[in-house]
């Protein structure tokens, strides 16, 4: 019986991919990619509103969003390191155990929904969560409103960024969004080759790429993103065994048939976001392609392919976003005080 | 007695002050200063190896100088933040809570001795400290090394720019020295106002600085850094009340006679520097002035003219470094893994 259900959801896994890839075909906008791929090049720009990208980019750096006055957005998903951590899972609030692994920032406006489990539904509401929870920033929107509101240099910028009316959390939560929209990776040596260079790629990537889409990898890894654009879940034909204790869409919806079902990761830049899998437990590309050829696809990749894909991951490093330390405006005596070791 | 010996101090002092003024007033370059004043301006530019300078910024924003892979020289000296991280102490490994304040480390090159009780007698002896105090970054030199060896990008750049011979601490050191050598913040409105232009500061906050000037403060507060230049006790006349266990220069050379002798903190910047003093008991700089003035000099300041100082403290500002974030190689699956919440 629960093999049956295995076997149910595998195959509508693929027939969804083979759907959501033909609709990544069907779209007048592939990106100018000159091969017929399931894989689509990343856009080369994004247009936002610079002014409230640049005043996104403050808070982003902003360890003031935290109660403790220590971390910032860029702590967990820091833009020098891919956009994650590099950690299994995050250090929050008074060095707590985060319960999951840092998903990287980078591409992240890419995605269906945002968090592991989809809880939220854009990059907005996703920013609305770290802050106040109480083993990440430990804040909470009032508190980091009042914090805001109380630095000069911030509230000029916000009347000038978003018209009269002050800062509110709907206000600081989406100038965040429009920086994370702006921190794309374009022109990977794939896309390049995408796009139709022949000489992007070395040969032996080239093969890892083609094992990767034969096998079935780009059942769940395809479109602009490399993921992202799907729940599927983790442990499809044998269990992933785990001591992480999230459960995926099944913490989110309540139900017992979305238990380990995540959101595809993207796999741009996954040479930079190590460790990997929701849990963080498995530290090389090696060892990741092992698990997910045996557990998704009912695979044994040989050492030389395992070889062959970790090679084709290694073209998937676009440009990284050029960042420039924003100067934070400074605290006043109104300024609430950060409480990093008060108990309350 | 003991009365007797701070009265001493004093004179000392007022003394030492004078000689050194009058060292600042004669040397050929005092950096373009029109006026005779013990402050000088700050030079406008260093000449540092660009190549050195570069690697150096890569190291100060890598956390994996710690050994949680989470702490780096940058979650406590901010330059989004003044280089500091304007909390009372900091926090270090495991969230330990520091001994002391986190001194800035802008224009900090021109210090003439490191640390609060000055035991590292430049940047690059300094910069080994946190390192591998256990309460800081908790790894140890080897660890790095170790760590930076094992990373190609690195590898590759160190042989670049310091020739063959590996990656080692003292090269670690180095290049962080260098980097912060470039972290100096010319052009405030007191500067001008020093080269001349007499428009640059407001008649308030030139008569806060005269009032600085003759109260007394220049005694410690002169020359480029605005202090930074010597040892003086903190509780000049009147003990300074703090539960901070640190003692200063005592702490170093183990010397009673040298206990409360801290290294004088630069004043530039201040305004983004709080909170004060070295155990970071202070928030505001109305209250900051009036603790000195009381303890130092023996002088009651009104509300006026604690006023007038601190619109002087405001000119102070200078322009803050324009850093871009580095892109850190990432690590290899030689790297030693962090250890976030491991014991031991």
């Amino acid at each position: 019986m629960a093999r049956q259900k295995r076997k149910g959801l595998f195959s509508i896994t693929l027939v969804t991919a083979a759907f959501l890839s033909s609709l990544a075909f069907a779209q007048v906008d592939n990106n100018g990619s000159v091969r017929q791929e399931p894989i689509i090049p990343l856009k080369q720009e994004v247009k936002v509103d610079t002014q409230k990208a640049d005043l996104g980019r403050k808070l982003w750096f902003d360890p003031r969003l935290s109660k403790s006055g220590f971390i910032s957005c860029n702590s967990c998903h820091n833009l020098s390191m891919g956009g994650s951590d590099n950690l299994p899972t995050s250090i929050g609030h008074q060095w707590q155990e985060g319960p999951i692994n840092s998903p990287t920032v980078l591409n992240s406006s890419l995605n269906f929904v945002q968090f592991w489990d989809g809880r939220a539904k854009d990059l907005k509401e996703q920013a609305a969560g770290p802050i106040a929870n109480p083993k990440e920033m430990a804040s909470d929107h009032d508190l980091v409103v009042n914090v805001i509101a109380s630095i000069p240099g911030y509230v000029e910028e916000f009347d000038k960024v978003y018209g009269e009316g002050g800062v509110n959390i709907d206000r600081i939560t989406d100038a965040i969004a429009v920086f994370e929209e702006t921190l794309i990776t374009p022109n990977s040596r794939f896309d390049q080759w995408l796009r139709g260079d022949d000489n992007a790629i070395t040969a032996e990537e080239k093969e890892g790429y083609e094992l990767f889409r034969n096998s079935g990898c780009v059942a769940c890894h395809y479109g602009e993103g490399i993921g992202g654009s799907s729940f599927q879940k983790m442990g499809l034909l044998e269990e992933y065994k785990t001591e992480n204790l999230a459960k995926g869409l099944a913490d989110f919806t309540g139900k017992d048939s979305d238990a380990m079902f995540f959101k595809v990761p993207t796999l741009r830049n996954i040479v930079l976001t190590y460790p990997y899998f929701h849990d963080g437990q498995v530290n090389t590309l090696e060892e990741a392609t092992k698990i997910m050829g045996r557990l998704q696809l009912g695979r044994d990749f040989s050492d030389e392919e395992v070889q062959k894909i970790v090679a084709f991951y290694g073209t998937l490093t676009g440009e990284q976003p050029q960042i420039m330390m924003p100067i934070l405006p400074p605290s006043t005596n109104e300024t609430p005080l950060p409480k990093p070791f008060s108990a309350d």
